[in-house]
């Protein structure tokens, strides 16, 4: 097609996919209630993928591109052996295999798409995205058992970032924000937050950011969850990995426990932001926000889920402006770092260092393994 | 002017075009009831063109940009003479000469706008896309009597398409589709469509593909129209041209005549498409359909405009989304053809033998016509 | 971050700067009551800006970007202080100086942003855009009395036009357009217009366009603001300067005085027009209109000013649509000049000069002012 030369862009290549993101690693794809009976598409690091459930209940991903005219698999129907597609039919199995191309007796072998791993984990997607097409996971998904806790009960939500994966990244890493961004729902004071003792700490590809606030002014969402008095006792922990982040945060009655104690009482906010590239400039953020209930007061989940929302909705505002100007006029180069910066900069090194050992992998196949893992392991120290 | 440099494309010079689109060829540039009273301003072929009708009732067009300022001439004014530029007023005829410059005395040589063939026949506007600019047509636009045969009514529509014109090629030359794509109005049964006996032909710039489908079940649209059983026989008649595609379908009653006998009854739904690009990756769509009225039925043809318009929309879905999917992760080098896209694969060899014989006669100024025609010719042996 | 490489386009340099636009000069930024209580966030000569009121009542003008996250300080909050960043709570003082960077005791001096010089006359925002980043302005801003003469009222407003500034300057330096784009409120009798006596002039890097209409018809808003008879003897007085134009438009009744009579009587509109480029493609276009009120009738201000909006509304759909056919079939390369045409052209003539000038003393630092002085003067001479 003479416009194709133009216009159509071929599929970014293993390497320069390893030069973009962190591979070999399992990324959020979703969360499992979304696979019903229609097949959902997505782009995951700059791949169409289209995810689907089978009559047996597993879950699938296939590449979103029948291999036959280009429309993506994601405007199909499931019918029993797989996931037909809305043009002319071609019908493909759960492992990209075509199993039928209507009217013709046979199917030539090349008639198939690239499948992906996908697995239904905590009531989470995680899609593996590989190193090398086609090879097979080396680990299982990251466990995530909140979702099933029956101390909490969660509700989820997701949105598409018109902004870098890594500036969410910044934002989770540095709740210091609240203060300024999220005064209406889990803000509180911020002089509280900005003074507040924080400890920032590594372990492997984990950044760790602990922040203690006794005698904090419980934020709205928390006076709207459980009856505090006038000030509590507050923690927010953080743990970030590659491709998702925990965030526990609560408060309990000032001086009822210590901060770090892991049997503290008290209101629990629980949230899972599972942050996933689409592209190198936008990104998928999937959320959960797990809470305990006090037993004399009425069900707030839903007025946490849809503060929790609020404060989210927030977040992108604040995160899609900061990307809009820095693609007008200058990117981190002139950034000047402050204190709460420390554990948003770990996370960043952890990330460069993953795609440099890519580097170092691709560049020299005959480097043992563990001169790459070096490379990994030398970011973080 | 400082930001030209940087924002003002040049128009595309004579050889580009000849890279890009089958020139020296008549294109549909939409229908005779569009011009009235008002200039429509249209872009063919990466050219803007302002189309009108004078008072004694012919129709012109001329390049939709004035020569004094570059403001769209379709945004001027009609009157006796031509169009006069809704900027500072100047008038230009139907030949592009400038008839006026208010205020001045003197109207120079060079103040003159690019005029096109346009004719109108059967109701349909054709424009002449010359090889050269300038240059005068060398063969009348092609006839297309059905829109003033008595047996028929018409009605017809327009679309504007984000793809390139040959994936709506692609589209029509296949009807293999209809029993996946449009169920709801002239799909019928995808097996019997996949597995129909299919002809494909090939003569001149000509591609046939015929289809018949005896004992088929008569799809919604067929059954609004005309008082059919419970199954009829079927025929699905599609002749491309460069420009155009007349794809004439219908159905009788089981075994009431031979399928391809020329004088069989029936619902008879004749439809005309020009595709005419707009640029390499966007499109105009044309269309007209003309049916007959049974004679014991209410006139249906309302309907059947109303059911093909909607079948046309769910068309342009499919086409829109299997672009935005081919930029995004590769273009056509990856597809893998099966039985039904011959008459689509013979189409595209026109188009791209067209093109390369264009390429030969502007290399190779001294090689004789027939060596040109000869390239053309080979494509479809 | 990997994305920025492809995405986060470095803030342009002086030099770049240099070769787009004239500068050492005020620009218009905004009219004086649209600074109150809220950060204003607008884009000049490719530079974030944000503007705000401090407290005492001044105008302050900073980089819209904070320096340690690139949020823009337009989404920040106003203090006693200054501007605080709505991200981390940075506080700026009017000088771009970091007052205090919260939870951290120490504020590094590199921790500032870049100030501008706003200056609030006449209820006009001017903002001085300096050659060298930094540097102060070497004049004051220009007068503009009329907004405080008690012989008319003024109202303002602004538009954001996607297209460059110098198809403003054409457009209000050639009033003849009125009689085709503007019939419903000033233009009146297009031809009178056309073949009025028009008197071009320059002065240092001034224009003057002069046009006087004897016994011409009142247009719609004339008639609405003065008890005009049949005719009237109408003037328009445009006066360009790089950053901004006056336009003294008005009638009188025939004969009542010479027409370049200072002291003549009727209806006076009296346009101020600050043309500001955002990008060498996009631009503000700050208008004001002033106008007195006959004795005898009710007071018409806002009439004058809804019919001089629905002007500039018609200005805005004619320029957008004439830049919009640049970009995509040529530029001005081929424009054919007119008649009417003088005063733009002196008017790009002045721009390019001006830029020109700034390459000479860039390339030739030691080269006197008075040789770059004279490469500004020689362009309208």
């Amino acid at each position: 097609m003479t416009a194709c030369a133009a216009a159509c862009a071929d599929a970014p290549s293993d390497e320069t996919l390893a030069r973009r993101y962190p591979l070999d690693r399992w990324y959020v794809a979703g969360f499992a209630d979304e696979l019903k009976d229609q097949p959902l598409g997505r782009r995951f690091l700059d791949q169409p993928v289209v995810m689907f459930r089978t009559p047996d209940g597993q879950v699938a991903a296939l590449e979103d591109r029948c291999c036959h005219r280009s429309l993506p698999l994601s405007r199909g129907t499931l019918e029993g052996q797989g996931l037909r597609c809305g043009y002319h039919g071609l019908l493909f199995d759960a492992l990209g295999r075509c199993l039928e191309i209507p009217g013709q007796p046979k199917v030539p072998t090349k008639a198939r798409v690239r499948a992906y791993h996908l697995r239904e984990k905590d009531h989470i997607l995680w899609i593996w995205m590989p190193r090398q097409a086609g090879t097979a996971p080396i680990c299982e998904p990251p466990d995530y058992p909140v979702h099933d806790d029956p101390r909490y009960r969660f509700g989820h939500g997701s949105y598409h970032y018109n902004a870098p994966w890594q500036l969410i990244h910044d934002n989770l890493l540095d709740l210091s924000h609240l203060g300024y961004v999220h005064l209406k729902t889990i803000g509180g004071n911020a002089r509280l937050h900005m003074n507040a003792p924080t400890r920032v700490s590594s372990e492997g590809l984990g950044v760790t950011v602990v922040r203690h606030m006794a005698g904090s002014t419980p934020p709205p969402t928390y006076r709207a969850a459980w009856p505090f008095g006038e000030t509590c006792d507050r923690w927010q922990e953080i743990v970030f990995q590659p491709s998702h982040l925990a965030i526990w945060t609560g408060a309990m009655a000032p001086g009822e426990a210590a901060l770090d104690d892991p049997a503290r009482g008290g209101f629990h906010m629980r949230g899972f932001h599972g942050i996933t590239p689409e592209s190198e400039t936008t990104a998928h953020y999937f959320w959960s926000m797990s809470a305990n209930r006090h037993p004399d007061l009425p069900d707030t989940l839903s007025t946490v889920i849809e503060q929790t929302r609020f404060t989210f909705d927030e977040d992108k505002g604040v995160i899609e402006s900061q990307w809009a100007a820095m693609q007008r006029s200058g990117g981190p180069s002139a950034w000047v770092d402050i204190h709460t910066d420390a554990g948003g900069v770990r996370a960043r090194r952890v990330i460069s260092g993953l795609i440099a050992a890519q580097q170092v992998a691709a560049g020299a196949a005959d480097l043992s393994p563990s001169a790459a893992a070096g490379a990994v392991d030398g970011v973080v120290a």
